[in-house]
């Protein structure tokens, strides 16, 4: 495995998703993914992977800017947590990489399965072992960060083309995959996901 | 009470919802509503409004296109029940102008939370007596749901202006709109909300 602290794509000590690879192709065509979408995504990472601490900048300054946001960065002293905040900044980055270019197949689908934990009180806070007195996130977020984490990009892409059709395409392609990856990780909030 | 049947939006009879405004804001800010995303919704629903059946007409071949999401309307026989599309037809369509219109109050809160639970297994069905097999809508359509409510808009919007930054703006708000309605119905499903 090579890759920041904490990030396991593809470990085989994983554990299954449990959305099989036939409810991923209804979320898919649910949100409209074609291959497309797979290619525009395909010609949006090598504009936005030489950018991602830039990104990152612009994520985090977003963060920081919500008490009710950054809190869920606190470490034991409820402070925002330096090294945690540096681990995840990294494991972030790599996973605007990963969304422009990995398949969605089952290797895919378990890294989601475990993020999606990540977020949850299943996991938060194990892998960077922080004793947060944040201990999950809350739904209403993460799903929320389907505008930001789609909005914000926009420019980054729009630098990337003067075209204006080809922006649209890779616009509307990320910010399929965004929801894709916040429905997917929504999976372990409900009983009726 | 005027409008289509079962739209209840007002009315004295509903339950207050467990969302607090003082939580609405979060989620606002969250989602980087402005007041200029308002205004921009405000100037769409003269554009949309006298749509609203084509934008119906668009939405229902999309559910119909597809086996897993048609069958949420099934009656007692297992297939699509026509009167029972027919009247969510028509609440649907003023839903588009109520958001594009409508205060982001208590008032309002409190109808999110009555059609949240019309999706759920606590109220799915009940407005219009039908005796459907599906029983609830599942979180990953209702979090998926924001792509094609928000895609499909847009050609709607561009016939209204010939502005592009108009377009944007418009087209952007309708977005958060979107994802902020999806945000709200999904409270019942969990309990991390
Ligand atoms: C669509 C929504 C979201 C996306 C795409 C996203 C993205 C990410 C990514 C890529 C990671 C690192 C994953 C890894 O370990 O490899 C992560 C972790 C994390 N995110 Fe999110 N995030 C989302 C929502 C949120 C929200 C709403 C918050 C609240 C502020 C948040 C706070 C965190 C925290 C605290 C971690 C570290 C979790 C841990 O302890 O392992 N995220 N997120
Ligand atoms: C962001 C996501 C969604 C939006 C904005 C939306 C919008 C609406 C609206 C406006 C209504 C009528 C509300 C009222 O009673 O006043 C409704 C009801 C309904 N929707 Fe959705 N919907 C969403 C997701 C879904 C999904 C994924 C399905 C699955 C196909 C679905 C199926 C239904 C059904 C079956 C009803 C009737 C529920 C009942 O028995 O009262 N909706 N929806």
């Amino acid at each position: 495995m090579t890759g920041p602290r904490g990030y396991t794509y593809g470990s085989a000590d994983l554990e299954t998703s449990p959305v099989s690879l036939d409810d991923l192709r209804k979320i898919e065509e649910t949100i409209l993914w074609t291959d497309a979408d797979r290619q525009a995504l395909l010609r949006a990472r090598p504009i936005l992977e030489p950018r991602t601490d830039e990104i990152l900048d612009v994520w985090y300054g977003y963060v920081g800017d919500h008490p009710f946001l950054i809190e869920s960065f606190a470490g034991a002293d409820g402070n925002p947590d330096p090294d945690y905040l540096a681990a995840v900044r990294e494991r972030f980055k790599i996973w605007v990489v990963d969304l422009c270019s990995r398949e969605h197949d089952q290797e895919w689908l378990n890294y989601q399965h475990e993020v999606g934990l990540r977020h949850t009180s299943a996991k938060k806070n194990l892998t960077d072992a922080v004793e947060s007195p944040a201990a999950e996130i809350k739904l209403r977020y993460l799903i929320g960060f389907i505008v930001p984490l789609t909005a914000t990009m926009r420019p980054f892409l729009a630098e990337g083309t003067s075209d204006p059709e080809e922006l649209d395409a890779m616009y509307g392609a990320w910010f399929k995959g965004v929801t894709l990856t916040a429905i997917l990780w929504s999976e372990p909030y409900s009983t009726s996901w």
